[in-house]
Parts: structure tokens; sequence; C-alpha cells
């Protein structure tokens, strides 16, 4: 029997990709091969990578003046390739919002100047925190955000104003959450075992004209050139030939759904369900207030760590999985994904509805 | 109906294991969850990598003074991670002996002195060049060779001796076809989308000693630093979980077969059904002679671009796919990997006979 799984990543994909998935193992189609088996370069599977790419174009409404990437590596090869690619002056300002930004901002550190221009850390990353303009470099090669922080539970109520600069973010927690404005960043990356398929597809969404040369002798790896991957149409090598499969699954999926604008309902729903229940009750509560809370990951505590270890222990005998919060929060954490259904949230509820009456 | 696959890669998998994650997709083991939809830091996943690298270890009979790690980005990636991680005096050997020779060799030249002792570009590297040790550089940080070369069907018939210098040998279209002795290696690597499983997958053996540290101004990316992997259990940020399962599936198949010996046994017998066929043939004729000759990959020409052509279209109608030869050798090219059953060989044989005869 499937559980609810409340995974922050890899997590929960929608059962009816997994399904058509099983289905297809054996032979894909009538090609007599599994996907996992196919030549990168067969036209079977060009087929497979160009309607997925073609899928997450329509929707995220991806202007014609960006390329998309399929690479490999998370978004902590980003966190490397952003500066390599990206830092021509050698500077650019970061939002500390968490544990993933951070580590952005150091690694950004090897290559050049990183500058923090604000940060939530006094408060655990529970606040996104407010943006002095004045403070930009204005010169910076680019902005750079954690859109969802997935450990904390926030996101960006709105994007910073960063004119000229582009503005980078890793997305790898809320994209294909709702509707983004593809046209207002630089360059998005994000991790696939959220929101999109398996882990090991990392997507890259890069404006052309950030795509650089380098020069032959550069000291900066082929494999992290984006350039080598936009002007192969990310076959420089084997891409994640099965990952990109299960993508175009799951972008098939969306489509079905009614899209962007759907998920964004439906994600909106499923998260009122669970910060009502934790802002009416008198044992839950949750560690995010207000505009800064994310529709994707929902940390919450009781205060008591016994009874938190209590809940999360009964929680799982019951088939809610994974809901043990991150230690550097404590506590749970229901990280609600595309593919969990309503009525997951609403079965998390009741059982907590119904812990609280008997603790 | 399946196909008989002879693709270099992607390539074909054993039906077994391909039916078992056919069976486990939707939930593996009584977890309630797909392996897609595993948190890599939950019991169960750590069960499924922790099985995998200790069949790993059992199969290839590696010596505990080894770390296995499980990586992403392919062999590609690893031409930048080996010079960047192995070379402390700026210099290494390389043997040019095909197109992935030398991409790992022109990579190298970012980081420091490559050093080619031998190539067998004059002939379209059909056989692999007689090594004269006098030429190696007896203070080289490595001695770098690809031991199959996957493009034209070559192997090296006997392993370079040399000496102190650690021996690194990219093993992507060989590795586990045969037993190899890894205590002569001081690194080996291998895109997994082969022998080993789906591609996204690398797998990196490296010895202890040649893990090293970085300072921490270090302009090394942190996700390029073995040492960051090896420290945390290929867990520093979420592998290729999936990609990972399946290789832990192989394995068992393998081992199910009786292991490595067993399957060079079986690898031999299939290489020898279409070596002895071209060698008796008048119209096919293999590409590479004697000892250098490759048990993965035979590469074989008519001698006439059109009938190569009409070969390859009616090999696929009926059921032979993938046969067609990498453009820079051209004529046909037979990848026959592990999960290619010697059935597949023999039904081949027969309708190149067949071929043969009405042509």
């Amino acid at each position: 029997m499937r559980v609810y799984n409340f995974s922050a990543g890899p997590a929960v994909l929608p059962e009816e990709v997994l399904k058509r998935a099983a289905e297809e193992m054996l032979e894909y189609g009538s090609s007599g091969q599994s996907v996992m088996e196919m030549s990168h370069r067969s036209k079977e599977y060009q087929a497979i990578i160009d309607s997925c790419e073609a899928s997450l174009r329509k929707v995220m409404n991806i202007p014609d003046n960006y390329k998309v990437l399929f690479l490999q590596g998370g978004a902590s090869m980003q966190f490397a390739m952003v500066p390599l690619n990206l830092m021509k002056k050698g500077r650019a300002d970061f939002v500390i919002t968490g544990q993933w930004a951070t580590k952005a901002y150091k690694e950004a550190q090897r290559f050049g100047t990183a500058n923090a221009v604000a940060s939530s850390k006094d408060k655990t990353f529970s606040y996104i925190p407010e943006l002095d303009e004045s403070k930009f470099d204005k010169d910076a090669d680019y902005f750079h955000i954690c859109l969802n922080n997935t450990i904390y539970g926030t996101r960006f109520p709105k994007l910073p104003e960063t004119g000229n600069v582009p503005l980078v973010a890793d997305m790898s927690s809320c994209i294909l959450s709702e509707p983004v404005d593809v046209s207002k960043f630089g360059l998005i990356y994000a991790g696939a075992q959220k929101n999109m398929g398996p882990a090991g597809l990392t997507v890259v969404i890069i404006r052309e004209d950030l795509i650089c040369d380098f020069p032959e002798d550069s000291k900066v790896p082929t494999m992290l050139q984006y350039k080598t991957h936009a002007d192969n149409g990310s076959m420089f090598n084997t891409p994640p030939t099965y990952a990109i499969y299960i993508l175009g699954l799951v972008l098939e999926w969306i489509k079905g759904k009614g899209g962007l604008t759907a998920m964004k309902e439906i994600n909106e729903k499923k998260a009122k369900i669970i910060y009502d229940f934790l802002d009416n009750s008198s044992m839950f509560k949750a560690t995010v207030q207000g505009a800064d809370r994310s529709l994707m990951n929902i940390p919450f505590v009781t205060g008591n760590e016994e009874l938190d270890a209590k809940f999360v222990a009964e929680a799982k005998k019951n088939g809610f999985v994974n809901i043990k919060g991150h230690r550097s929060v404590g506590g749970m954490r229901a990280s609600i994904y595309n593919a969990m259904p309503v009525e997951g949230c609403e079965a998390l509820v009741r059982f907590m509805a119904d812990f609280e009456k008997n603790n």
C-alpha cells in the first residue's frame, strides 16, 4: 500500500507517472527497448528529450531567448557553475535565507567577491529579510536568491528589484509549483528531485546573452561551461536520459491538471488546509508566519521534543512518512509538492487533530 | 516485442532487472514508495546504496584501501576531476587510443602538462600502440589509459607497467565485463550507461591515499573534490538515487550468473561467435585484428558504404537495432555488453550470413 510521503526530496511523484513508467519499463512504445536502454543519439530518444523541453517551455512559458539545459550534479554543482560562468567583473550579491543560500554564497567566494546584502540567520531563517535596495551592488554580475527555502519553509513573497543586474534563482523546491515570470530572471536552476522527477537531473534555464565563450586554455572545466551544453542540446555527453523521460511524464501530468495556474490553486488549497490547522491548534505551531510561508514545505513544532518524536513515530505507523523536521529546525516538516494530493493533506490534518486530542 | 539492442550506450540491460524495476516502481518492498520517491537520508534508501556498494566491492573484489564513489557527470566530468585532484606536480602521461582518450588528454591540458606517450591515430585508432616504458615520465602524477575504446573496438591486451606512478583508467565500456585486479590501479572511473545501469551515474574507485585535502580558498569547486564525496558516503548532496538502485539490481544479476569470471566466459563466447563469423566472411570484415580486439564493441565493414547502409536498414527491420557504426569508423558496430544474451549474437550472425548470401 502506498503511503503519504512528506519527504523534502527526493519526494512523492504522481502515481499516474509511476504507473506509466512501470508499464513502459520493458518497452517504450513500439521501440522494443526500455527508455533506459536507448542510445541518446537515437531518433526515439531525441523525440523524448525534445518533447520534454517543449513541455517545459510551454508549462513555464519560457521566452525564446532562454536556453533550457538538462544537466547533472544538483543545485550544489550550480553553486560553482553560476559564478564560473557569470562572474565577469567578479562580484555578486546574495540574500542569505538558509543553508542552501549560504552554500551558494560560500561556494561563489572561491571565484570572486560574494556580498551578503541581507540575512535572516538571526531567527533560524524563519523569515525572508527586508531588502534595502540601496545596498545592492549596481555593478554586480548577478544577484542570487533561493526562492523557496526547503529546510525553513519560507519563500520570497515578491522578487527583489535588481534593475539591470541579472537575477539568479535556486528554484529547486518550488519550480513548477506556481507560475513565475521567467523573463524577470537571468538564470533559474533546480534539482529535479522535488517537483520534477528523479534525483540526478538538474534543469537550468538561462538567458542566452549570459552564455559566454571561454578561451581554449581556460581553467573552467568543459563540463562546467554552460556553452558546452547550450551548443549541444544538452547532448555534449550522455545526459541523464531516464530522469529526463520521467520529467517529460511529470510535465504531461501537469498539463493534464491545467498547468501551473491550476497547480498554484491546488497547492494553495493544500497549504491552507495545513496552515489553518496549525494556526488553530493548541499543540502544533507553524515556525513561519505571514507572507513568507512556503507553499511547498511546512515546518511545525509542538515545543516539546519528546512529543515531536512521539508524533513522528505514530505518524509513520499510520502511513505519513518522512515528516521529521530538519535537524536545524527540529520538530516536523510536511513537504507537500505537486504530487501530494489534497487528500494527503486532509488526512494528515485529521491525524494531527486526533493526536492532539489523545496527547 | 523486445529487440536485440546493439547500442554502444546507453545500452541493453538485463530483462530480469527491468522486470524487477517495473514490479517495484510503485512500491519498493513494503516501504509504500517508489525508490525514486525515497529520501536519500532515509533508512530504506541507505540500505539500497550500502548494498549496492557492498555488491560492487564483492563482484570487483575491491581492496579495503579503495573508496567507491557514486557521482554524476559521466566520464567527461572525470576528464577534469582526475587532473584537478591528482595533478600535484602538474604532469601526467596519456595513451591516445581514441576519441575519449583524446578528450581526457585535452581536458587535462587545462590544468597541467599532459604528455602523450603513444598514439594509434595513424590508423584510425584500430589498434593499441606498443608502449615504450623509457618514454614514461617517472615523476608523473598519474598515467591515464582508456582501457576499452568503445568507438574503435579495441582494448588494452595488457596493462602498462607504470611502477609507482598511479594508473588511472576510464573503464566506461568494459567495467564488469571481466575480472580486473583493482590493486593495479590508482583510480578507475566509468559512466554507468554501458554495463552498469542507466545514464546519469558515474562510478569512481579511488585508492584512499590519492584523495587529497584542498585549502578552503581553493578554486576547485566543492563538487569536483573527491574528498567531498568520499567523506560523505557519496551523500554530500542528493546522489542519483534511482540509477544507484538499478546498478544494485544489475550487480545482483551478475552475482546470480556467477560473477565476473562467469561474465568473462560468456563475453568471450559471444565475441568469438561474431569475430569467427567476420574472419570467415567474404563480405564483412572486422576493423580490428588480433589481441587488441574488444570483447564489448565489435566494429565491422563491408567496404561498400551503400551495402553498409542497406545492411543497417535491413537489420533494423529484423529486430537488430543500433548497429550502425560511429561516423569516425563507418560501417557497423555490434556492442555486446553483459546484458546481450548469447542468442542475440547467434541471431545476428545468422542474419549476417543470410544477408551475405542474398547480396
